[in-house]
């Protein structure tokens, strides 16, 4: 979902090195494909060291979701556009700002969550629940934003909620037909129809 | 992508019945979760008939894409909206037809294509081209439509091409969220935006 790794830490654990490995893996080759094995030859630890801090591949895929969704809210939370006073202005800034981190090859830029829940939404509803937590989580705090962009334009017929969901929806595609295409661009595509869709809603209240 | 059943044949060989439980495997818990011991199983074939009818489970795989998109095109290709004189109401109708076949558990409507590509984009370039080709192939044949009504509405800033992506976009991430949430609601709402994104564009023109 974002392109940047995460922050260095100042003690860089095994389990911190098995969450890492977990985000590059599956991005690069979906959960079922990723092994134990693949995870600690790419973390450089041991199957025991494995064990010890994750009961399972799917406990290590449960806390995988949750270090991304809180990866996601460090990369947001400071972003220059957040204290814009007008309400559009917000939402529209943080659209660029997913479209300024879509670059490189598909597995630098898409969603962990959303390629686990891809496999595992029937098979493991534990992983699942943690997907949906960590796409839901930093999704719906736009929700907010746009409840005040649908006062001050006075628009009917959406939610915030619901428009922050879209928001989501929209990228996860984009991320699918960029996989697809092997282009970032598609991506780029998709972010571009997202913000005319919302310029259209928003556009000339303009929040004021 | 589709609920129904791909219709049942005069003949139905071991190919078939292989493709076939590829498409429900593969839709229900991902590509690499997909054995070929199971794929025989559901099949009720042989491993010696497997490796008669395909080399490899990625060239099932292929092959699965292709069947999937021939499938895709028989349910729309004779959908009373494909002769409505109005463009609009076409591109329309298709969203509405697409709408109607959102129902059931997420592995009953979501994407072959797109939850395969997930995750062999970077492994497999054989098998993300084919569900390239799939997901293009049948979201294309909307770009006509597309841009009958963009020239019947004077519309300007997007293309007929870029709006049937941004169909199939807003689709898979439909697709996605509804697994997130294992609630078919999630991509009926990605419609119902994506609905309005198109009203908004062409609504006042009407393609009158």
């Amino acid at each position: 979902m974002f392109s940047e790794c995460p922050p260095s830490r100042p003690r860089v654990t095994a389990r911190d090195r098995l969450l890492d490995a977990a985000v590059r893996l599956v991005r690069e080759n979906g959960y079922g494909a990723t092994s134990v094995d693949a995870l600690c030859a790419a973390a450089g630890v041991t199957k025991g060291a494995f064990f010890h801090h994750f009961a399972s591949k799917e406990a290590l895929g449960i806390a995988a979701a949750e270090h991304w969704r809180a990866h996601a809210a460090g990369l947001f939370d400071h972003a220059a556009y957040r204290t814009d006073p007008d309400p559009v202005a917000r939402v529209l800034g943080y659209v660029d700002h997913r479209a300024a981190l879509i670059a490189g090859a598909p597995a630098e830029f898409s969603c962990l969550a959303g390629t686990m829940v891809q496999e595992v939404h029937e098979t493991h509803p534990g992983l699942r629940d943690a997907c949906r937590d960590s796409i839901h989580g930093h999704g719906d705090s736009l929700a907010a934003d746009f409840d005040a962009a649908i006062a001050a334009c006075g628009v009917t017929g959406v939610t915030g909620i619901g428009l922050a969901r879209h928001v989501q929806t929209v990228l996860q595609g984009g991320f699918v037909m960029a996989k697809a295409s092997n282009d970032a661009a598609a991506a780029q595509e998709a972010v571009a129809h997202l913000r005319r869709y919302l310029v259209l809603i928003f556009g000339k209240g303009d929040g004021s």
